[in-house]
């Protein structure tokens, strides 16, 4: 099988209370492809710049994603600066320069118009429109999106709801865009709105999928230390779509497992700067955190 | 096994944004000892006035909770009203009027110092430290508290839980007492406070069992609708307190159990004011719900 990715590339700039990070990997397709990496082969569609590190492209082809679809482009990557509160609430942009991701029009290459699996990684939904008109056949479509585009696109994004079968967001984000509090009545009117199924994730307090009247709870993992929330979002979606796209079984109880995965590359994101928890990540670590879910919440 | 509960019994006035109820059975011991007996038998040991209703008396008895150690003084019952905000997020305290409570003095039957299990419901520490002086043997002690002790009592909160075996409290609670966000961090300084078990209430988001080096992590039900929050904590730790008492066992997977039927007990309370939900509720009523948290939690 084969996953598609599509999203933005970036070099992140991070602040928190115990350290910082400078010009790190970021972006949605960044966190999203290496977490599905370790799962399945990941082909990325997005745009950097000339001054994009090959230490950044020799992670990616170590984890044997590929790059056909990653346009180099005469200019600067896309750059994002943040700064993160003592209890990581709060995040604060400091900076955005969008460069050469200021005029990104996804195109597929040949080869990836035939995936099993398309990840929409979060990116203004008039580029994940143009990323679902040109793909060929039936393949399952994840979309990850956020507050921003729920605020200034709505209507794009409705088409994008309309058209994809997943849909990934977190509890605020299903609030804004639905009006209910109650994660019932939410997931409920998101189906409304297109996707079979629903993911609402709660942060630490886990994740909830939902299909038809089917409902499965995943308590979060209780970690030691966070050191960077960054990506958390994207990992948890990269992570479910690389073992959905792996598996390429769509029973609930195998769905159910995509969640699990998600929320445990999600919580080896969050130990580390940037990526950098993907740099030394093995199966057996994710094997390791699976045994730990099971035994905090199997009865 | 008998089930010692020692707390609070109020006529309460409720307000929501939907309905509202007056001078309806309330206090910690109600909801503890009607959530326990559905599993044990209570016995209980309170202070009411002379107008108690004879009604709540017969609601206690037709559930088998023994009243010897409920005296009936001269003057009126302990009220309580309070109004919640439109998601009961928000709780005003209307009026609050001890009434016989105020001078209240638990003393314990004879028959109820050799409790297997004793519940020492939310009052002031200083009266717990009374039950706890009163006791023969080596009871298992259940101890639940509230912020206004934690912030006034914290010497005797701190002797009483010194002689607990298990404290149940919710998680702003336990940020109060511990000065820790993390739950693990919380868990191991109130281990260090006295208790082997430690119990940590996330609301809607489940709760989280504790015991050395021993995780257990329960989602929360999702549920149509709540209709009173009133004595949902109350309701989880009777539950709690009495499957623990039935049962007699003290493993770590028994103690999930205890989590989980006081999760299915808060379920039901809210569902209804006051103790509505206890008045016609049916052990099949909560096995069902047993099994849906099976279906929603378990993989």
């Amino acid at each position: 099988m084969a996953l598609l990715v599509v999203g933005s590339l970036a070099l992140d700039t991070i602040e928190t209370q115990t350290g910082s990070a400078t010009e790190v990997p970021g972006g949605s397709t960044t966190y999203c492809a290496l977490a599905a990496s370790y799962f399945t082969h990941p082909h990325i569609v997005g745009v950097v710049g000339d001054d994009f590190p090959d230490s950044v492209s020799t992670l990616f082809k170590d984890h044997h994603i590929n790059l056909e679809g990653m346009k180099i482009e005469e200019g600067k990557t896309f750059r994002w600066g943040g700064r993160y509160s003592e209890d990581f609430d709060i995040r604060t942009t400091l900076f955005t320069h969008l460069n050469v991701f200021e005029n990104f029009e996804p195109t597929l290459p040949e080869t990836h118009k035939d995936a099993a699996t398309v990840l929409l990684a979060n990116i203004h939904p008039a580029l994940q429109l143009q990323v679902l008109s040109q793909l060929n056949g039936n393949p399952f479509v994840i979309l990850d999106t956020m507050n921003l585009w729920i605020n200034t696109a709505r209507e794009e994004l409705d088409e994008v709801l309309k058209q994809s079968d997943m849909l990934v967001i977190n509890d605020e984000e299903s609030l804004m865009l639905t009006g209910k509090r109650n994660y019932r009545q939410a997931a409920s009117k998101l189906m409304e709105m297109g996707p079979e199924w629903i993911v609402i994730k709660k942060g630490q307090h886990g994740a909830l999928l939902f299909q038809q009247d089917n409902l499965f709870s995943l308590p979060g993992l209780i970690l030691d230390t966070v050191i960077d929330p960054t990506g958390a979002g994207d990992s948890f979606v990269g992570g479910l779509a690389g073992y959905l796209d792996q598996s390429g079984n769509r029973s609930f109880d195998n769905m159910k497992l995509g969640v699990i995965y998600g929320t445990i590359l999600a919580s080896f994101c969050v130990e580390d700067f940037s990526v950098d928890a993907m740099t030394y990540l093995e199966t057996d670590d994710i094997e390791e955190r699976y045994d730990e879910l099971v035994m905090m919440s199997q009865f």
